[in-house]
């Protein structure tokens, strides 16, 4: 796998590092005592514009070119890469469209709106995303920011797997195990890439909603496998139809497998990572603790590294999910 | 003022470090822009047990000798020095009472008990919590663990001054201002004295409820005065009747002054913060922030550090203000 390298990744991160935040790795001990582990959270919920996104988005506009930059870029999102990519493109003075789902949370339509970008809805239903972000790219002359299957929106957001290392490095700790969410998959490739090579003993695992385990499915069948159309999901950062094909290169040398989650103890999950740790957490954000907390793999005495990778949430869902008795 | 010494925080620190968490100081672009001002927040509501108050706890716990250790400790308490008591204690193998009051969030009864304290419930509108405390304390040849008054528990808090100091240093940043909440003054006496030393220029206020606001009028007449007994605040951690004797000695030196909020503009406030910051906070976890960013004072061009101090809100009031709109 020669796709990327560690130092595409400094490389973006040295790009970025100021226009975000080292989001902070915490650990808690009610929940390292629950599991009997040692669990540290990356906290990217906290990250600019509520995700890790911004990190990609922000690495790929800068190195647009002088004329590419001039014409504007487009990009099709359910709302992080959205968010991420209004909010790059407005730090560097460019022209952005943005194409949603009409049913994306109020939330990332809102915040989009708010960063200046022109924002198009399409019925995610009955139309295809990438068409129609293809035609106003071609006819209007403007760059596509890819959400992921791109190799500098993979070194950005790689550059999580960089802080993370870095942040274990001062604790002196060596993770055995990495659970991240898996859309597209650029997120994981990057930082699970990274982690691998500074710690080569690590076992990185996807983790999916139960009926987009196109990863899942492809990492066992070794090709690219996608998701049956009627599939669902409260998981709204992760319905990407198949993995990337860049994407997927990568994770196939990465992770050792895919686990999956169902949209209940998702739930279940938003509601303990607010009560330990005080932070909220969208859904698609919560999977990675979701596998943990739900105990989908055996983590006894382990250390685990798990990724939170967004806090969009409408208040509304939020308020219904932590109101909520679960079993 | 020689009460406190800065080798008293230092000496705290070593003590307790390895039992609390280095919580996460963050900015945000959003809420910079929106101040024009760059503002640190001290995330001590992602802290063990949800507040600052398990600093103080456990430098206090750790000084007992043998002996006080053996016969066991009690505490008074709305929640957050309760469940911080509750949980030392539990880590030190001693016995622990907290008498609390009846009204307190459903949370921080739950959690004190989860601790394994024995909770002793008591009605604030007609009883007195320190007489209970210290009938209990005497009976049962308990030691009192004070929440605010003691220069160990004074000390204790003083550490998160410590680590802001450490974090700001790493960054180079100079503050202008710190917004802290006061309560009985424990935290905000032992954070502002430390960061008073460490950078001489930098103005201190404390926060409180409109109606609580003792502290601001006894900063302003020079003596300790105490709340009209009818006040009432939506801020359960901030409801101490007067300042210490301890702590005010140390807050007429540190502070310039003292502002307040409104219940209402704290309940926008955490609506705002977790918008913005993605983060759960407690009413009297919020008054600092509130100061701010109801713009209480002017912070134009400045860098302010504001405390965020627990998050230990129940789900049903934490969603009750979120899902609000105000004006």
């Amino acid at each position: 796998m020669d796709l990327l390298r560690i130092a595409d990744i400094d490389n973006a991160y040295k790009n970025i590092k100021s226009y975000i935040i080292k989001t902070p790795l915490v650990t808690n001990e009610a929940i390292n005592s629950l599991l009997n582990a040692r669990v540290y959270f990356k906290m990217e919920n906290l990250q600019h514009t509520g995700s890790f996104k911004i990190r990609g988005a922000t690495h790929k506009i800068s190195l647009l070119s002088e004329k590419q930059k001039e014409k504007g870029v487009i990009a099709y999102s359910s709302g992080n890469h959205a968010q991420a990519v209004a909010s790059a493109a407005k730090e560097n003075n460019l022209d952005a469209t943005i194409v949603m789902p009409k049913n994306a949370p109020k939330i990332k339509l809102e915040n989009t709106k708010n960063f200046g970008a022109k924002v198009i809805l399409y019925d995610s239903l009955t139309k295809n995303r990438e068409k129609i972000g293809n035609a106003i790219a071609s006819r209007e002359d403007r760059t596509l920011i890819k959400p992921y299957d791109d190799l500098d929106i993979i070194a950005g957001q790689g550059t999580v797997g960089k802080e993370i290392t870095e942040q274990l490095n001062i604790e002196n700790v060596i993770p055995d195990i990495y659970l991240c969410c898996c859309g597209g998959g650029g997120l994981i490739a990057g930082s699970s890439f990274y982690l691998k090579k500074n710690f080569p003993k690590i076992i990185n695992y996807s983790v999916e909603p139960k009926e987009f385990n196109d990863t899942q499915l492809s990492l066992l069948n070794n090709k690219i496998i996608s998701n049956q159309e009627s599939s669902r999901s409260i998981c709204d950062a992760l319905l990407a139809t198949h993995p990337g094909e860049l994407t997927f290169e990568i994770n196939k040398y990465t992770l050792s497998g895919g686990l999956t989650v169902s949209d209940i103890e998702v739930k279940k999950t938003i509601k303990q990572i607010a009560e330990f740790l005080k932070v909220m957490v969208e859904p698609g954000g919560a999977v990675a603790a979701a596998a943990l907390l739900s105990k989908k793999i055996d983590v006894k005495n382990k250390i685990v590294v798990v990724m939170l990778s967004g806090g969009n949430i409408d208040y509304e869902f939020f308020s219904e999910i932590v109101t909520k008795k679960y079993e």
